[in-house]
């Protein structure tokens, strides 16, 4: 249930509604919008009573929410949420580009890609420190070593990080190092991880599973949003189909429907997606144009010596050139690259 | 095998190499090209031994295809195939939009809507009298009295008609009715029908199996290119994963890795792709981002009065819209739309 | 909707209900059972108007069937159908085997194989005369020169035939030379086909779609016995999902739900379903175990030398043992191998 | 790569192997066989230059591993493993029942079912004290209070107890309360938990992801078993595909693949993965017959009124007749119902 205040209900009127959902034994979660307050209540197994709030001065209306998922809900939330990091923003009116290597390699490496994507106006970089890898033998990230070299860069040179968390005990680590903590697909429904970063304070990006349908998707993301942290991105990266034409099958198809029962914002990595470097960048395309509200793109200083996923990264000239191909059609369906 | 001839090769000569094909058992494909001949060859099981080609007069080299399809590979036929009817053309440099509703219903609503499609610069129009149901129950199309109405449209207009065969019986009338005879789904590997359209002279349009991979496809179309029919339109229609968000999932993915490998053009048809009305347009922009060389789109004059996949079509405004929004961003991307 | 007759109602009566349904503009479908008749009716499009009928003399009562498939449900028709040939019946109590090779590939090979089948009890033999091969270069089976093989060996051995039907020219040949006519998986919803064996008078074997729902089969089912021909059986081969272990994903789990909603029997392909040889006996075992009503198993002289699908064949020893093992459980299971 | 040590190898040279593995900076996995020891070696990233080995007395042979999934294939462990609880085993010879209720809901019903299932001579009860739930306002399980009621359960009347650990914090405990951990399915690629339970001394229960291939599956059983454990079972659990007929579309067509290149059990739980009672019993049956070691059940005093999975629950009697039955097919092959 939503509980929407009257346009200028004062601090008070809206932390009696708190007190009093509280007392119902639900969970309150009060949403600031420009003209006025909602509060979403959660916790509820069947419908809520709503009578006891509905009297309370200041209450304009109660609304019932029919979707599973309740805080990820346009019903709850209209309007598209923007997601803001202190480099950039994500959301309406802007496609925000993220770039970067699939791993912290060394510190080298970190410097020029950051370097690089500055200079094409790109504020976020990706890359991993902690690495979910099938073989257990397989390189597994540099760890704390990575995350140090991640927060490097970040104050030399101004560049935000997007990290992947991979498990509780590293949250605060990850969280220090991080603009943007990165959930993985193999983690989307590790619920104990989903119930951690509910209580970071920075945007979480959270990409879909292999086989999630689009409502466990946003139910996952209602796992993170229940704990209190209402920043949630999410990042469509492929799904597992019978096609052995690419790595994955990148679903753009699920933006739309997407659009249409959720407020949060969408990212695609077409990276992931397609497995193929000369695939990434036609898909980046069509990503802007299925209405994404931006990209992760894997890019690499010398992908063919990269330690993991040389072969679906770009290197800086293709990258450069996808920066340039985007903002042709970026324009003309009302986006400004970033 | 391929046997590539001189800028130059005469006539005779090419006459020559053709006989000393057949002469082998095996089948000559002669392909004229702008600059020079080239004359694929298919029927062997093995490899084929080129020592009595290669001596011939006039030939310039052999190129091994290591492809399963021949025809449809790249490795034959370098450049893009465009396919030409009496009202277009389509292949690089344009976006062919083909819109109209999915079954003839009656006269006047044809005719109202050729009209509209001329009217927004369109030139093909489709529509079924043949149609595939999945019940027997079901309304299954007008059959000969709409291939009349189609004809009616196509002379009194000047409309191109794209419309679809579903077995061998009706063979002769749909291609003296269309320009492009269209192939569904459901009988990508009806191999007698491929058969048979192989022998057709109107291109082809091949609709992707709902869990065709991409090599199937392809050898799909060279089932009606091995027939001397090497007019093949590729359209990606969705195909079946576990999504629940869409009818099908539209799998824009596809794209370029068949541009990759084949010669032929590929459409996209998201309103069976997607088979909801809002989210059409989305998945059409993203299908002219994403390389497709144009679309399948279903309008109706009364979407929601429509005998079959109402909820899917689009009513004339929303097609004029998708028009302009496609416009603004075909150019940039070097495209004519028509 | 399904109008049962009263116990003893009379030849008349039956009659005068098929008349009264017709001047409805419907079709009857009488369906004799052992102690009463019942009429199944369709061509309605919405719910009919039972008035009409429930008053006539002998008519026992009026069912709604709810399923979009009628004829196929067990709405209409309770009791499991049980399928006669002139050499052994597929139905409840028998679990019955159909072997042989994909193709037929000479005359000495399908003697030889039906000799063997006899001699273990089997008395069904599948082989293929025209075969749906992905690629047009491929073997097409050996047309009616394959199906004259057939018939020499059921003329001289006595073994029921059951043989593939991949269009409608070839329909009154494959009638003739077949106890069953199988319509493959890629011809699944190729309609005009399943019209056409809707005029048959032999056996239907419908083989499931790679990505068939169950109520696509069993509207393909309704095809088929909307024009008239109620005996046809279910194939489970395979279908396609993400799996690479196995050529298909056999889906036995398809099994259980398909008896709650239908009458009709289930045969289970393992050896298309897996595609391994090793993998058939196993698979072969849990069909019976899950329900199925038997088997069809490829089997061939020397695998090895196979024209097509030698990879999948069974050896004439391996044959044996299977039809040993599967003797094993079958009794405990109630069911006569046969 | 493995070392095979000859048949009286002495523990010296056993352990002087070891520490050469180790000098080596690689990771030795001692496996103990009836006549002889292997040693595996893990943590290579290429070949492992062997020679330094092969001159080791004791050493009989060097055998490379061909497979991604070293410790789990049968190329490193020939025979089947057997796992041993203090109650049972699960492996050849046997195929063991797993039955209880989803989720531990109190003292009482816990109690009356690990009554029921000892009755029935089933020795190993399954209840979940930690759900993950794809909901987070859903019952998640009565956590370290379930625990207590399962400890209280084994303590009391013997039962063996598997339950599911979701997250590393909760390790302790639940290795304490149980004699078999479960993995759950939306954890099979949560790398951390899977090292967490590689530490473990209690066999793992790893169930297969809803889209995990049989190599993805087979690595993240290399991640538990390169920790230390090498007491992994599989179960097999429904995959996710585009079938509407049941919950997931359970696989036993993985059963015979994964037997051939892996030595580790496999369970099957075709409660999960059909979703519906009325499929569970047959479903269980084709496991069997397919080849698999055991059965895990969900079964509930009162199926209607349980707090999670009712839908797919036997009742007592259903339990008992489905024991029965599985009896009957059990002893023809070859198997002892424990």
């Amino acid at each position: 249930m939503l509980v929407v205040m009257q346009t200028g209900a004062t601090p008070e009127q809206i932390e009696r509604v708190l007190s009093a959902v509280r007392e119902l034994a639900l969970t309150p979660h009060p949403m600031p919008g420009s003209t006025r307050t909602a509060i979403g209540i959660t916790g509820n197994t069947g419908a809520v009573d709503g009578r006891p709030l509905e009297m309370l001065p200041g209450v304009k209306d109660l609304i019932r929410v029919t979707k599973p998922f309740k805080l990820a809900s346009r019903e709850m939330h209209p309007l598209d949420t923007v997601i803001h990091t202190p480099q950039t923003s994500i959301g309406p009116g802007h496609f925000t580009m993220i770039g970067g290597p699939c791993s912290v390699e060394n510190e080298a490496m970190i410097m020029q890609t950051a370097e690089f994507l500055l200079s094409q106006g790109v504020k976020l970089m990706r890359a991993g420190a902690y690495k979910p890898r099938t073989s257990p033998y397989a390189f597994q990230g540099m760890g704390q070593g990575g995350l140090n070299i991640l927060k490097k860069a970040r104050k030399t040179l101004g560049i935000g990080i997007v990290t992947e968390l991979m498990d509780t005990d590293a949250a605060e680590a990850v969280e220090e190092a991080s603009d943007i903590i990165q959930i993985g697909t193999r983690n989307m429904q590790n619920y104990s991880l989903l119930k951690r970063v509910g209580l970071c304070r920075k945007p979480v990006l959270l990409k879909r599973g292999m086989s999630a349908t689009l409502e466990e998707w946003l139910m996952a993301a209602e796992y993170i949003m229940a704990g209190g942290n209402y920043q949630v991105i999410l990042c469509e990266r492929g799904i597992r189909t019978f096609n052995d034409h690419s790595r994955n099958t990148l679903d753009l198809s699920v933006i739309p429907p997407l659009k249409a029962v959720s407020h949060l914002p969408i990212l695609v990595d077409p990276s992931h997606g397609t497995g193929k470097r000369p695939y990434v960048s036609p898909m980046a395309m069509a990503s802007l144009a299925a209405g994404a509200d931006g990209l992760l793109i894997e890019t690499h200083p010398d992908p063919d010596r990269a330690m993991s996923d040389g072969a679906q990264s770009l290197d800086f000239a293709q990258f450069a050139k996808l920066v340039a191909d985007l903002k042709t059609i970026a324009g003309p369906m009302g986006r400004a690259l970033c």
